[in-house]
């Protein structure tokens, strides 16, 4: 149990550079915790001149990685470079060579799953991904593990930490979208092309991952709903804090446990305010589980970030070195094609409570219209928030808010639908679920 | 790897009544997960004739420990007797007897950590307790395996549900600690005899199999500095509220990583209201876990009950029959009674806030003896509460609160010992830390 557990660190960027810092000035608490040495032997980067933050010795630096595949002291490949081709390839190639991998890659991973697992159980190697998922938060490893007892019913994540800081962002500070948007990037939180982000894709990838550790199931993300933060406006933010309520983007997935039915979107969500979830700020994450057995767990830390990342890897590196993760990979058969238990059922037929604003001309006989066409689509309506315009008020729009009862989202959304055909309705109308 | 893994249960109440269920009603889920299936080959219990929720085959169930223990197709023993006496003689035969052994019973553990780890490793089995802390909180899981790549810097708990579920009565609904033990004692959440739950004990148990986990350090629970929660007055949690705090009982250790001294008490603590930690209501339990690397990370879930606790039991039972928690054992080297890198230290070195209740004379000049009294001692004021009495006021007493700035525990315990004798101060002063 002495021999190094032999590592190649493929990419020595923000993520890298924290592993190799682990690795280098933790090697005694890490080997003490795998039973063996952690040893650094190649780090393969694209350019080799680049000056890199932890002291890497120079002769581990190299550009090719055949040099890492071909070491036989190279037990297992930390791919980090980021993107789905060059990626998806260099990941493939160190399973043919009979490397294991660590991945922080999650759009490989959500989108070339089946592949990259079916690669690895055919050279009997193992693919570990703590970090893919919400970083130093240990979503993966709970519920491969921790939960395994139980069917998991429902998740609830704040699985994006850029859009969880712009949102905190508008909440405390009442300031506009592009506003926090741009403080965001300026303080590293946001790239400075922030659409994956913000849209709701990175999200979406993370879901599919869940998704395949919660349910088994394999989810394209085409197929995951999907509305991001971009057309959140203050308006809406401060009408949900009156109510009682904080808007997060939530990736979100809820199996009906008698039919098998699993839905999933990411869509901004309101939350009640004194929820465990509502109070997550900032760049932080968290996830809510709820299992069949456990009942409600929530886990809650930092998703992104040089070294709660650096510790998802070391985490998983440490479960190669002591033959743990193996086994989780032997004994979990994710993305392996096989009949899945669960059948997808579009997001569109969860219920859900919904918050709804109009921006509704001020004029008489309004309320009437609004109220009549709803309860011709029997969505019923919990509360109604509409404040006096000032007396010298000209003649104009005001903003119309309804909290519904719980009603199925397409009918919902056929009755936005045709509320928007309304004259009095003056622009689009906007509503997102309601959820405790 | 078809082959049953065969568990014996000793002890059949609340617990070992929802292992059973698990095993009978969802093996074909327990199979997939552990790649094998799961077969309940015996149940020991004290009473034979009595009746059991779950459907246990009658012919499983014997009141003969031996008869587990002999049986060559049981390989775990699972202890759910509770108690230390006979339960750790149970689980020391039982490794002897060459069986793996899954526990929930966290006060052997506390008490007698060494011996039964030791008895493991001689007898090359296995000792699992997930359910020993926190039932469905996968805390030692992440602990042990999840955060490895960590120096763990502090944890702060929310232990024992029962306390929380009292504090959370009292704050919700002003009502006294004696009225809401009642309410606690008929809705089950706490015992005829609530003395080991209210006076700090159980959670001091948790905080020592915490401080192995995170420390390596073998933590004698009677050198745990503890206080419970009879004595919290009504007046301290609403004073608490107005200042923008809840009072929660938290078991909380930290290791100053400098000098590797490890500080734990169990103790009542103010935390400002919109902390995730004190909105943890009712009988759930919670821990924020600080590591070097990860940064601050906080679990959240049922500590206590009859399925999330046997979710965390079955987890356990999965990682034997899966292989990895062997591995697990082998590595962390718990309760080895090897030289621990942590020292131990008082926790009246701690540096904290304070809140401070005196009950004063309500006559002139007071308040500058019990200043003057604080400024003798180096302790700084952060704030002062006093509240008008009413004019026809007769001559009596008035509660005082001040908000200390950070100071030392033992420097403020002296203070607040000479203020208690001021002539002005009326009955002992109360005073909790304070923490954000």
């Amino acid at each position: 149990m002495t021999e190094p557990f032999g590592i190649a660190l493929v990419g020595c960027g923000t993520v890298g550079g924290g592993v190799a810092k682990l690795l280098l000035e933790q090697g005694q608490r890490l080997a003490e915790r795998a039973g063996r040495p952690l040893a650094l032997r190649r780090v393969v980067v694209r350019d080799v001149g680049k000056a890199r933050a932890a002291a890497i010795p120079a002769n581990l630096i190299g550009a090719e990685l055949q040099t890492a595949l071909n070491d036989p002291e190279v037990q297992v490949v930390v791919e980090l470079v980021g993107g789905t081709d060059w990626a998806r390839r260099a990941i493939l190639a160190a399973l043919a060579a009979g490397k294991h991998v660590v991945t922080a890659n999650k759009a490989v991973l959500a989108e070339h799953g089946t592949e990259v697992f079916d690669a690895a159980r055919k050279h009997g190697r193992a693919v570990a991904f703590e970090a893919c998922v919400m970083g130093g938060v240990p979503v993966v490893a709970v519920l491969g593990q921790s939960l395994a007892a139980n069917q998991v019913l429902s998740l609830q994540g704040i699985l994006n930490g850029t859009c969880n800081f712009i949102l905190t962002g508008m909440s405390a500070q009442g300031r506009s979208y592009a506003e926090t948007l741009a403080e965001a990037q300026q303080r590293g939180y946001a790239e400075a092309d922030p659409t994956l982000d913000v849209d709701g894709t990175d999200a979406a990838h993370k879901l599919a991952i869940l998704a395949q550790l919660a349910f088994g199931a394999t989810v394209p993300v085409p197929s995951i709903d999907r509305r991001g933060i971009a057309e959140i406006h203050n308006l809406d933010i401060r009408f949900a804090q009156e109510l009682g309520y904080t808007i997060k983007l939530l990736g979100e997935a809820w199996l009906d446990a008698t039919t098998r039915q699993l839905a999933l979107h990411v869509s901004p969500v309101l939350l009640r305010h004194l929820t465990l979830l509502a109070q997550v700020r900032g760049a932080d994450n968290a996830i809510r589980i709820t299992g069949d057995a456990v009942g409600e767990t929530l886990l809650y830390g930092r998703g992104a970030g040089q070294m709660p990342t650096a510790s998802a890897v070391v985490a998983d590196l440490i479960d190669l070195a002591v033959g743990r993760a193996q086994r989780t990979f032997q004994a979990m058969k994710l993305w392996s094609g096989g009949p899945s238990n669960v059948v997808l059922r579009p997001s569109a037929t969860v219920r859900s409570r919904f918050y709804l604003r109009l921006q509704v001309a001020d004029r008489l006989g309004v309320m009437a219209d609004v109220t009549r066409c709803l309860a011709d689509h029997r969505i019923s309506i919990a509360s109604v928030v509409q404040h006096e315009a000032p007396e010298d008020h000209e003649e104009g729009t005001v903003p119309l808010v309804i909290m519904t009862h719980t009603a199925l989202t397409e009918v919902f959304r056929a009755a936005v639908a045709a509320l928007d055909r309304l004259g009095c309705i003056v622009s689009p109308s906007v509503y997102y679920p309601v959820e405790d």
